[in-house]
Formats: structure tokens, sequence, C-alpha cells
């Protein structure tokens, strides 16, 4: 039997450890990401065994590979809790519609918007679908993406939502990052339902949700409530019929218009409330009760060229444990980098670099229920980690426009690396 | 004698070419970049050859390099026309007292912003600036920046703002990409002459001026007109010196408060007028007449959390050819992205993806007087160009965060390749 392979980080110049249960829920103007200058961190198998000084790193026996950092940074791997990975097609002509002056809700009320990537998703294969995801995947693990969450919800009919699914669930096959799946039936009213909302929210939850939970095809499901989607009656008809067949619930609620879904993420029960641009001070307090943790997307805010954004200051004070991710999606999201949606954070948001970097990663974790695993640099938990190309880890906050990550360590093997070799 | 060598970038998706006289100046909504699909691009020494249909392309005699750009796409190299990129230090600590709520302003009044970055600059060896400088020109490169305009103004005496000139200098020889150096003496008024800027700016016209020019240590001179650093009547005085003395004349104007900052240039004649948040009617007919070149930096509005953005629009409604640049410094824009600017400059200022890259190439190429030579993919110019990827230009203007460049020709040699090789 081969021994476990043994893998070291040496020469870490600044180790963004996140280690400890203080960084869920972080306090006011967090400034502690448990940093630790001139470390190591050791690998065995897929698991850290050490990670601190390097004057206190203990021997390694047999052979063991070595990354040199350089001096540079070292993170945990970066978790997008919220994307819209899989699809077909592209929106770029909805860009120079929204440039010349066509708001967002416009195009969508004209046949495009969702409706568009939903007619590109129906008509692709489960083949082109997978190549274009695993190309965003291979985009993300370049930003230091190691583990996303990916939402179905551009089929909107049961047989093109379950080929979303089961190209989701191939992608967490073969895929080298750690993906969750979330069902999203209840994007849009589909075109086949125009006007008829309630029926296919009936549909829904007699049928599809039932079949999607028997055959564990997604972890989680998810709708979308907002003028020109679904009502909060229908949401949340959705959501306790999900609850009931065992999925665990995120919503996007809040995010163009108040419509009180905060307080309806919290009354329903979901892990998560995203979006939350139009929240106000009830709406966090029902958050807050019902343990729900906030998702901010800023980087939709900024590409539909918004100027609101979420409050992401009174959360941190009421005490919410922020998570921050890309929204990845070919209408209103067009990033994959987690470095640029926590610049905007800082910039647009007020949260500090600190508060930023426990988004993306421990409070990221906390949120789809991998936090005893991923999301800290700590003994025993799963060695997903990036060397960035910064001496200091507040710079992947500050600069805009490049790739950082250097390598990316993913269940300890090395899964990327900019400068050739690894795997 | 050994033949010039040759090499041809094949199988291009989607050819960007920019070329003809029309794309200076454009047309409102203009939309026509010179596309060719299923192109090819002929390269001999250090100039295009040809560039135009696959199918028409001649034989080329002899052993020819290839690079196949698999059915993407190809453009000029980028020209960014305003950037800060020699400075040593960085201002990282400033930006978390940004996110905390001080002004730039009010962090420039206490000692902070230039004069931050001066004190490390002034302490830095030319090695250490050469050293920081080449590595960012790097990441320059891997964004697909070809040429650049480089600044002094962190030295703020005369030895080390030679010191920067030095750099830029070296920079010019040693880079693969093509360099300006710009004098910006009047970025600030050094601690020296504190409250006594017209002092400062009578040591300039008189001394310092005159012997930057016979040194030919600069192309350009260059002022910071604005509340905190020089007033309209100063800055006139100091860019009519500079103009006496032989150089060509670039300014900051209009960036935070209106202060008929684009008149000013306009009347002293400058080649351009940079950033113009605060510009109005007035001030473009102003331009127009006397055929200044606006350069927008809209980076620096998004890295200070600004919402005033400048009106692009009404610029290029009435004529003019519009110039975008990354403003690249640690203070207030921290990308070296241009395609992170053109994205700002579609989402905010509502320039269509083909003004927006028309804006960091042909249109770039004029304001530095390099048109004849860079800016556009036309046989005799220099070979300067970037395989992306992507199979639309517009998807360069809207997705955010990577790096889309393959591979960068530079001066008709691979300068940089993604998945290795080159030289």
């Amino acid at each position: 039997m081969l021994a476990a392979m043994t893998l070291a980080i040496v020469n870490i110049g600044e180790l963004v450890t996140l280690a400890g249960p203080e960084h869920y829920r972080t306090g006011a103007w967090m400034q502690d990401v448990g940093l630790v200058h001139n470390a190591t961190v050791q690998i065995k198998g897929s698991r850290i065994i050490y990670a601190g000084p390097a004057a206190d790193a203990p021997d390694m026996p047999g052979e063991v590979d070595e990354v040199d950092a350089g001096g540079r940074v070292v993170t945990p791997g970066f978790i997008d809790a919220h994307t819209h990975l899989v699809f077909g097609g592209n929106r770029i002509d909805e860009f120079e519609r929204r440039i010349r002056g066509e708001s967002y809700e416009e195009i969508a009320a004209r046949g495009g918007g969702i409706r568009s990537t939903m007619t590109a998703t129906r008509e692709a294969t489960d083949m082109e679908l997978l190549t274009l995801a695993q190309r965003r995947l291979a985009l993300a693990m370049r930003c230091g993406t190691t583990a996303l969450e990916i939402k179905s919800g551009y089929g909107l009919n049961e047989r093109a939502e379950k080929k979303m699914l089961r190209v989701i669930a191939w992608l967490r096959d073969a895929s080298k990052q750690r993906i969750a799946a979330t069902y999203l039936g209840a994007h849009t009213v589909p075109p086949e339902f125009d006007g008829k909302a309630d029926a296919y929210i009936d549909l829904l939850c007699q049928d599809t949700l039932p079949k999607i939970a028997r055959g564990k095809l997604a972890d989680y499901a998810d709708v979308f409530c907002e003028r020109g989607a679904f009502s909060p009656a229908q949401a949340t008809r959705y959501l306790l019929a999900a609850k009931a067949h065992g999925l665990r619930l995120r919503a996007h609620v809040d995010q163009l218009s108040r419509s009180g879904g905060a307080e309806l993420a919290a009354a329903c029960g979901c892990f998560t409330a995203d979006h939350l641009e139009y929240t106000e001070e009830s709406g966090i307090e029902s958050l807050l009760r019902a343990n729900v943790q906030p998702v901010l997307l800023p980087a939709s805010v900024h590409a539909l060229g918004k100027t609101r954004y979420p409050n992401a200051r009174a959360m941190i004070e009421a005490g919410l444990g922020v998570v921050l991710a890309t929204d990845f999606n070919p209408g209103s999201s067009p990033t994959l980098s987690l470095p640029f949606v926590m610049s905007l954070a800082c910039t647009h948001l007020k949260m500090t670099p600190a508060e930023a970097i426990t988004a993306v990663t421990y409070n990221a974790a906390c949120c789809l229920g991998w936090h005893n695993e991923l999301g800290s640099i700590e003994e025993d938990k799963r060695a997903d980690l990036v060397v960035h190309d910064c001496a200091d880890y507040r710079e992947l906050c500050y600069y805009i426009g490049s790739e950082t990550a250097r390598v990316v360590v993913v269940g300890g093997r090395i899964a990327y690396n900019r400068d050739g070799g690894g795997e």
C-alpha cells in the first residue's frame, strides 16, 4: 500500500488562516484574519497536518513535494456560494442594448433576459453545457476558487432542469473543485406558463420538486422572489414544499425592489438570503433571529450600472455572518473573480479587506455546511489553498483586473500552477 | 545576412483591424471596428505585411512561425495613454482608511496621498524602482497592453524626478513595450514648498523644466490642476513654460471639481486633457476647437467610490476622439487592465464596445503621435497584436476579472504566451 502523498508549502510570507470560530459572525470593523508571518503548511493526503510558523514546523519524514511560496500570501481556497455557472449562449447583444438605455427589466419583458438564456440552454446538448461549464470552472480556478455552489434555473421545464442538474452532477464528479447543486426551478415563469405563475408553482410543488428530491438531484432549492418573477406568496409556497421534500433552502430576495424578502427567507427557514439590495432594518433583524446568512452579490449591482448596494455594514454590525459571492451568470454578473467581488465590497459596501476575505472563505463555507472541512487553514481541514501573487492579503481586495493566483492546491494536490508544472 | 523573421497568425475567428482613418473622432454609437472573420495576419520582421481574409492571404515563402488563434479574437495591442507606473511603496493603509470613511482629499491633507508615495519614491533606489516597474509592465502585458505612457511626479524635487525619468528611460530601452515619458513635476506641491505653490512653479519654470527639456528626459510635460494641487493660473504658467522649452503638453483637469480645466488645456495647446469628470459643454467645445483629445480614466472614479463619471457620450457626439486609459497609480487607480477600464466605460460611461476598443487602440495611438505605426492592424504597421480568449470582441468589455490575453505579439515577436513557449 502506498503512503499518502505529502506536500509542504514553504516560505509563506503571510498565511491567512482564518482559524478559530470567532470568524463566523464577524465583529464590526473586523481586522483579525489569523495571520501568521513566515509560515509553513504541511499536507498529508488531502488534509492539513500543520499550519503555523515555519520555525515550529515538525520534520516531515520521507519524500515531500514542496511549493516555495516565495514570501507571498497564502489564503484558504475561495468559496463561491452563489453561481449560475451552467448555461448555453451568451447575452452580449443585451449588454449593448443596456448601454443604449434599455433596462434589465425592459429587456426581460421583451423576451430577453433569463428567457433568452433559457432558450439557448434548452437547445444545448448535455455535452455542450458540460464543455462550457468546465471552461468556466477552469477560469474560476485561475481566480482562486476551489469550491462553488451552482444553480439550475435556465431549463424551466422538467426535462431541461434535469439536464442542468445532471451536468452539475457530472461536474461534481469530474472536477477538482467541490460543488453544491441547487435546484432553481422557480427562476422565472417560463413562456409556457405566461400569466399563469401560480399554475407553474403548482406544477413544481406537486410534481417536479418531489422528483428532484427523490432523485437526490440537488442539495438546495432556490427561488427568485421579485416583480416579474415570483410573488412572496408564490415563493413561500415553493420554498415550504421544497423543505417538506427534504431540500435545504436558499432564496433570491430584495434585489430590485423591496418585497419583505428577507423576512420571507427567515420565515421559511432558508440557509441563505441572497442579494438583499433593498433589505432594511426589519429584514436584517429577521435574518439574525432565524440564523439566515446574507449572501451579497455586488458584481450584479455593478454590472447593471446600478448604485444601490446592499447594506453590508448594518448586517455586520448586527452580527450576521456576511457572505460574498459572484452571482456569475450571462445577464447580470459577468465575473468569476471573487477578488473582484471583494474589491467591490471594500469600495462600495465599505467592508474591510478582513471582512471581505472572511466572506469568501469561512463564512461562505458555513452557509454551505462545509465549515468543518473548508474555509480556513487549520489542522485536519481539507487542504484547499491558494498562493497569491502579493505580499499583503489586502492587495487581493485592492488591485483589479489581474489573476493573482499562482498556485492552487485542492484536496492536497496542485490543481493549478500558473508557471506550468503541477498536475 | 539573415532574412527577417516571418510569423503568421492563422485561424483568427474575428480580427478587429480598426483599419481606416474614420476611426479617429468616432461617430456617435459607433459600431464598425473593421471586423474580418476567418482571417490571417502575416508579419515580416516587425511589420504587418498582410491582414485580411485567410482565403486571400498570399503564400509566404521560406520558414514561417505560426500562431494558431483557434478561432479566437485578435485585436491591436492595447495602448495605455495615462499611467503613473513608476513609484515606491503602496497605499494599502489608505485604502482601509477610505473604507472607514476618510476621503481621498482628507487623506492627502493629512500628509497621505501623493506625498506618501513621494516619500517612498524618494527613498527608493533606481534599481528598486526599476524592478517594481518591470513587474508591473509584465502584468500590463498579460492584460494585452503593448504600449504605454508613463509619468514622473512622485519625486517632486529635481533629483528624484530625474531618477524617475531615468527609470522610465531604462524601461523604454529594456522593455518589449513601447513607452512614452512624461514629466509631471507639477503633480502636487512638495512639503518643502508648503503654502508656496507659486514659488515651486517658479522653480520648475525657470530651472527644472529647461533642464528636463535640454536633457531630452521627457516627451511630454503634465500638471495636476485641482484644489489642493495647482490653480488654473499656476498650471497655465507651467504648461506655457514647458511648451516654450519644446515639450508637448498633457494635463490632469476637472477631476474632483470644475475649474475650467478643459478650457485651460485647450488654451495652452495640450495634446490631451485627462480625467474631465466635471467638464461641461463649454469645455467640450473648447477641446474640439483646439483639437485636444480627452483621456478618460473611469477606474479612478470607480476605485475612489465616486459616482460622477466623465460625460463620454457628449464628447463622442461632439466628435472628439475619446481615449480611455488606466491611470494606474497606487492611490486612486489600482488596475493595469484596459479591458476592465473598457468594461467600466461600457457600464458607466455608456460607450459601446466598439467605441471602447477604439479608445484604447487607435485613438490612444493618436494622442501619443503613434497612429502611423500603432493602433490598428494594417499593412506596414508595426505588428503589435493580441490573441484573446474569446470569440466576440465585445466579450472583452463584458467579462471582468480574468486575463483574456493568450498570446501577445510586440514588434513581430511573441512577447507573452500564456500556455508557455514563445520567447
